[in-house]
């Protein structure tokens, strides 16, 4: 199948080799000739725009746009329209808001597919998971792509209509949020607690067969073999959050109680507090108020 | 009513100036000559020793310990106990765990009362908050001397048997912990949020009406007004903790979920990870693991 | 002062009454005549719609909504359009959404004032808590009118421009969320604890002096003595939440984090979730499969 | 090498089949008559009392415990305790608490080795991870063992000194608990949330390269299958927590913070509130209290 890749990131670069090793033909285009070089180097058709892009393309065309969410997705869409009709296929692999996708879904003229990516890099080698929104017909009709970019048939399904995808997707990030705490909460402890572990060898031991075993696990191991068991220079501001955030709004919206999910994002925010959290230097002083405990001062 | 106390810290000094005030006769004993000196100063008898204090005490000895939790009330209960007889009575109006005090009223041959105490220093004029652990008849006979330190007849009462003054005082503090953080929590947002706004203004108008009104808002009014709205040099190392820990402890026992009170007993917690909370330090690995999102390093 | 108060549901005759005692005229209107009754009785002169109201103030006009949020004033202040001009003030002191507040702020062609109010029907006898957004000129033209309805003159602030009398109040609102699970968690641990207390002595104790003591707290004393110290047959279902959900999407967006407010907003959610929490629900079917627990299945 | 089993539930089964499949000779023993009769069906040699166990063992002793944590594994060391000399090795496979490990490996006359064994009935093909504390000889010496009922190699390591194993073990379950809520969450607010959505499907594409894919996300994926995308009957009533409170109890005494794992083992003590939580029927109260919302009450 021929199929038009924009966007040659990271993760674009990815879908482009996966979708040639598969046979696919590519036509790729970035903003970035580099990176289009790069595409090409790997066996795609370069195209120096996207009108080019879309001219070098067979009529039903089958484009997938993986650039960076929000303002991007919107530019490359208005660019795109005036080449589109409706036997034309979009996907949007990117981490878009899913009411995002929704509206973009009803302004396009071709069929719209909003695809939840997950998998990050080691998906070069493994595929992807693909969380798939829109219409039946043009999820059938890219099945063979999805299966070269995906891990294979069983790493990519059409979850429902327009926004599903990435409505899934969204969640799928929350859900990382809490489990990233979860293992560091239980790592904290092993590192703090009243034994002098080997944390590479907990994790090792426990990624063979124990309950708890998971790729980011398997991460951890990773991060204490190349790091050491006290993470080395590791600091503790984590940036980031929008996914986790749009998951807890979705939430409260809902009224679902996300209690785990919210204290993980919550945890980003904390760790941001340059000048020391607000609530706890209240704190401090109300000890003072109450029980004359001394207030600890900035130097 | 002659009333022998044992300790004479802040807390200490008030038990001893309420009591006069309300025509009481006291013998006042620490260990710093310096304390004794200054209860004399008040009006008090002052002894020089346990054992002097006992000697100039009546027959039915009522003693009140003002010293601080654990060991010191161990020892002091210690020297005491030959002087005891079960007409006696002792009050602890300390800070203790309730099982120990459970265990010194099995212990001690007078009849033992254990009486949380709140109010700080506050007390001085207002009086405190007396919650009272122990048999009825010790703590209807002493009943004129706790409506001196006391706020008054209401603000004491027999809480139970043995311990459950105690009891009730941890879970105060338990309390307390919360309550502390959820104001906290709000004035942060008020700080951190969209309007530029004059914190202290803020409490003294919900002080004066609003359902949150309390003397916990009312100490953060005094604490905007004396360090800023911004709250100055005020740092957020938060000390402290055992009243709170001991709280969830008893929660886990009894099966009891503390989600506020765990969350702000583990702030305090998180606000003393010098070297960066180890669970933000992983997560910031896996980040890079899964995402390639770049590590932030200490310097 | 002469001031037109429209919405008479409980909120607004205590409004009428104060404002009448302390020597205002009114003028009252409400869509249900008896609620105009009744404002009359008070000593209001009854107005038979809004733009009666409008004809019978004089110049200069000051006006009181106290509507339900939302849609009702909207539909009120669409109403009052013709006959406002930039000379009358108009005041919102019921519970919007402060950016509704500033969006009328700007549409509407009278100067406007948000107001946030506390303090629930207790506030006939003591006056209100009023948090007030908007120009100052028309702040300081309503103060007679603010000293009435408030607890006096300490009862009432300008908080800053359009909007933050609403914001402050909100806030306010998702503190006293935290608070009353605050103190739901330290009476669950003593009613479920080691010892048989009695909640209303234990909560009157605390109400005399100690640092926990509030007003929020003297009405869990009037809960345990008018229910029981069991709460005899009230139930854990909570319904509400729209404040509690909007601080925490503010703080969403400010990035600030508020544990303690999101678990108690979040323990409303669940309390109504009637067919059991499907994360619960999951959990056990996962217990089965790693560790053959039996699934617990419903009649 | 030769083994002695001592409690042969599913878990000791399991270590006998494993064991013998790789080629070591097993004696067996259960207070269960008929469970002796399985494991020896299964090849192992029948013992009818713990002292006819001893006796069938050569001398260098090697006996695997499998008997519930707590007063059988007093019990069973008690009566293994004349038999036992410095030569021999007793390993406690089940979930015991790591001081009463470290207590019993000073106490046992052999070399004690505490073993954390994570995987459940799927370790019966796949095998066990075995998380081992206790002397470097002794775990060396029992290799072999441990290759063939862990997952192998990799499946075992010895984490330090006594107790560290069952310590590593308690945390695992910790963690366990914190991730279960984890996927709860996620699936409560796709289940709930504005997509009609197949949960299994969602499930199977998420273990298909997704970032959070693992061994209990596949579990997961079997319940949606078995059980329903609704889940059908399963009830929401939690039992258990045993482990998960003792990882709280270490981190309080560690003044690590724990905010999901704790919030995971309180959501299992609130399902179990079976007359409504005590918290919210408070909240309600006070609800009406300062605002007179309507109370609900029990039928």
């Amino acid at each position: 199948m021929q199929l038009g890749v924009i966007g040659l990131g990271r993760m674009g670069q990815i879908v482009v080799e996966r979708a040639l090793a598969a046979g696919h033909d590519i036509v790729a285009f970035d903003l970035d000739p580099e990176a289009v070089a790069t595409a090409a180097d790997a066996g795609a058709e370069p195209a120096d725009s996207i009108s080019d892009l879309t001219d070098r393309l067979d009529t039903d065309k089958r484009i997938w746009l993986m650039v960076p969410a929000g303002e991007p997705v919107d530019a490359t869409l208005d660019e795109l329209d005036p080449h589109l009709d409706e036997t034309d296929i979009v996907v949007d692999g990117g981490n878009s808001y899913f009411e995002d996708s929704v509206r973009r879904a009803d302004a396009c003229p071709a069929a719209y597919l909003d695809c939840g990516t997950s998998g990050g890099p080691a998906g070069a080698e493994l595929g992807f998971s693909l969380m798939i929104g829109g219409p039946t017909w043009a999820y059938d009709e890219l099945e063979p792509v999805f299966d070269a970019v995906a891990t294979g048939p069983d790493g990519h399904g059409r979850m429902g209509p327009a926004g599903s995808g990435h409505y899934v997707k969204m969640i799928h990030n929350g859900v990382e949020y809490a489990l990233m705490q979860a293992y560091g909460e239980g790592f904290e402890l092993l590192h703090e607690g009243r034994y002098d572990l080997d944390l590479e060898s907990v994790a090792s031991v426990w990624n063979n067969g124990a309950v708890i075993r998971s790729w980011l696990l398997e991460l951890c191991e990773e991060a204490f073999r190349e790091e050491g068991t006290d993470l080395g220079t590791v600091a503790d501001r984590i940036e980031g959050g929008s996914t986790g955030t749009w998951t807890v709004q979705e939430a409260l919206e809902q009224e679902v109680p996300l209690p785990l999910i919210y204290t993980a994002l919550s945890e980003r925010f904390g760790s941001r507090a340059d000048d020391g959290r607000f609530s706890r230097r209240l704190a401090n002083r109300l000890r003072y108020g109450f029980g004359r405990h001394e207030v600890p001062r900035r130097d």
